[in-house]
């Protein structure tokens, strides 16, 4: 299948590029590299060193037979965008190209902003672009389980039937996000969600968990083919921040008391169910929502977690709360739906313990650079728009 | 109460700002006269002559005693906006400033995109503006009944209560919007939400109907003061457009056979909800959802009200099917609630013939100015994104 990823520079988009092309897909690329350029704007570096866009082009010929076609683009600029459909002429569309953290959209309304347009107009350009020069691709768009929220219900794929007065209809299950950058998915998911309904393209919409993880390519000796992989408090996920701390015995930051209850996964898991759901497309017109997630867990069960993987490395790391730079609900009822997933075969394979043991082992080469980047490992943005870092929480919730 | 009404030089804008201060409130005003633009570009004009920008101040100064302070500012500048707010110290601000129109929004990626930035990104700057300079002020946005798109079930004010599985919880009602456009306001109402759930503010997201008829100052005889009437197929909204092509003796437009049902209420209406919303505001930190319409209506009634009033002017107009641009449902349950307005003491008091009836007997002075535009009162934007005029149907719903 010809399959073209936006953002294949980035953490779920290159280790794509790598099994799409294991795979015998024909593989194409868009980025226009604004991940390195965030991330190095933080103050942070990829854990472990990634290679420049040439030379992974160059690993990727060498390792792969083919070559991957590489769009330097913006999706901001729907004429270069447009003529990299016509030139690629691909069957499927991975779109991975947005701006991926919470705390860079709380940051002001310069960050805020550049947050949805980057992600709702990008994606916006890509429907129409797709509509004028690949209408039978099927589009697989990330989207993330935090556009649900935190119901007091279950969370369905998508869509649920409800009755209302009397009357039945199944209507889209309603978003309640808890950040601009969680919102800027729920917008990009309504517009994708219109664009099927009237130009009848097919799409696949990703509510994905927190993924977490090093992704060892399977040509794991050439380091030019390295995944990158963020710790600081804005672009690391979770669990890639604890295992950070942890390697340089920093405590490990929880969030409030951490009861918040959410979705991970491993990279491996998030690689392959792209991949399911790219070789089994939803049907021409179709507006399809997947919940993908392996697990549910309390933030502080995370902490617990990686605490204990530490442990088994002869690290002793504390678990430290901190006030709460979000404003969010730390005990609430959680009970997402992951059906159509099951349906296409995903069996969740991992063990958190083992996966997060031999993440730190991967680790421990780069504690260095680690060490020398700890400023970043504790937010500095509240969601109140005011910068400070989160103060430490006592044993009974107060601030330090 | 200090008022700041962003999109002031618009169709709601001008009036609402002349109405306030009628009343006794200090009012501001921002716009970018982008309005004046669009319209020019799809080739029409307002039907009934605008005085500039400047012009318009002067008058006001003089009818009303008190000077309109005025910002020449986009809503897409952060900086220009935020020195506005801070300068003015509203205590409510009214935000009118987006584009209107869903077929613009339709006609092809530029405008689509445009349509969602200069909604989405200029409301998302208001609202961080807002938090920073005056957070206590009151937000009036406007928003559109055509949020809701036509679900099968009643349509409630913002939230409703749902049973899912044998849990309840109180969610926002999912929205089905029918175009870019409406989704623009879509995304607004849904970052609105978030914005008050977060930093505290107070707003009211008004879903209002279509909104059709002249408005006139209380100081008619200044030219200077008159509103803007447009009726071309993208700013003008359906009645104001049915009674320009009845005056002109052109046959009314239906898409498709007409059994659309939607919103509606006279402009008087429409300044006179949002005063009332304005002087009961909502309590630090509420979102509050307003349904703000008249009544409801198919279209083929109204195309059969306009041409009864018609009659009575002594001109017999027919109607006439054209095949839908829009990629809607024509038949379908309708049923909106309209309960906050109605607990703030709105009672709809006009009667829709006899204010069509007026209506025309106040363009017929215009007529050359409609006719000199009639070839814009057709659409010639479909919802495929193609661009041709909609053909005429026959009675069996082919087109002719």
């Amino acid at each position: 299948m010809r399959i073209l990823i936006a953002g294949v520079d980035g953490y779920l988009g290159w280790p794509l590029a790598q099994h799409l092309a294991m795979r015998g897909h024909l593989v194409g690329g868009i980025d226009n590299q604004l991940r390195r350029r965030l991330v190095a704007e933080v103050g942070s570096v990829s854990a472990i060193p990634i290679a420049t866009m040439d030379e992974r082009l160059s690993a990727f010929h060498e390792h792969f037979g083919a070559r991957l076609r590489y769009y330097s683009v913006d999706l901001l600029d729907y004429d270069a965008l447009a003529n990299a459909l016509r030139d690629f002429q691909p069957e499927a569309v991975v779109h991975l190209a947005e701006i991926p953290s919470a705390p860079y959209s709380m940051r002001g309304p310069t960050e805020s902003v550049f947050t949805q347009q980057n992600n709702v107009l990008g994606s916006l350009n890509l429907l129409w672009a797709m509509k004028e020069e690949s209408p039978n691709a099927h589009l697989l768009k990330l989207g993330t389980m935090g556009e649900y929220g935190t119901p007091n219900v279950d969370i369905p794929e998508g869509f649920f039937e409800v009755e209302f007065r009397g009357r039945r209809d199944v209507l889209p299950f309603p978003r309640q996000a808890g950040s601009f950058y969680h919102w800027s998915k729920v917008h990009d998911s309504n517009n994708i969600m219109f664009a099927c309904r009237i130009w009848g393209l097919s799409a696949t919409d990703v509510m994905q968990g927190i993924v977490y993880g090093i992704w060892n390519s399977t040509q794991s000796s050439d380091s030019r083919l390295s995944n990158r992989f963020d710790f600081d408090s804005e672009f690391g996920t979770i669990i890639n921040r604890f295992c950070c701390q942890a390697i340089i015995e920093h405590p490990l930051s929880v969030y409030g008391h951490g009861g918040q209850r959410r979705s991970f996964l491993p990279i491996q898991d998030s690689i392959n169910c792209m991949t399911l759901a790219l070789e089994h497309p939803p049907k021409k017109g179709e507006y399809r929502v997947l919940n993908q997630f392996d697990r549910f867990m309390s933030i502080y069960e995370l902490a617990e977690l990686v605490r204990r993987s530490a442990l088994h490395l002869g690290i002793d790391v504390q678990i430290s709360s901190h006030a709460n730079p979000r404003n969010e609900v730390e005990n609430h009822y959680y009970n997402p739906d992951r059906n159509l997933l099951k349906d296409l075969g995903y069996q969740p394979q991992y063990d958190p313990d083992e996966l997060t043991q031999s993440m730190m082992e991967s680790l421990i080469p780069w504690k260095d650079r680690i060490e020398a980047h700890r400023n970043v490992l504790i937010p500095n943005v509240q969601w109140d728009g005011s910068h400070r870092t989160a103060s430490k929480l006592n044993t009974k919730g107060n601030t330090a």
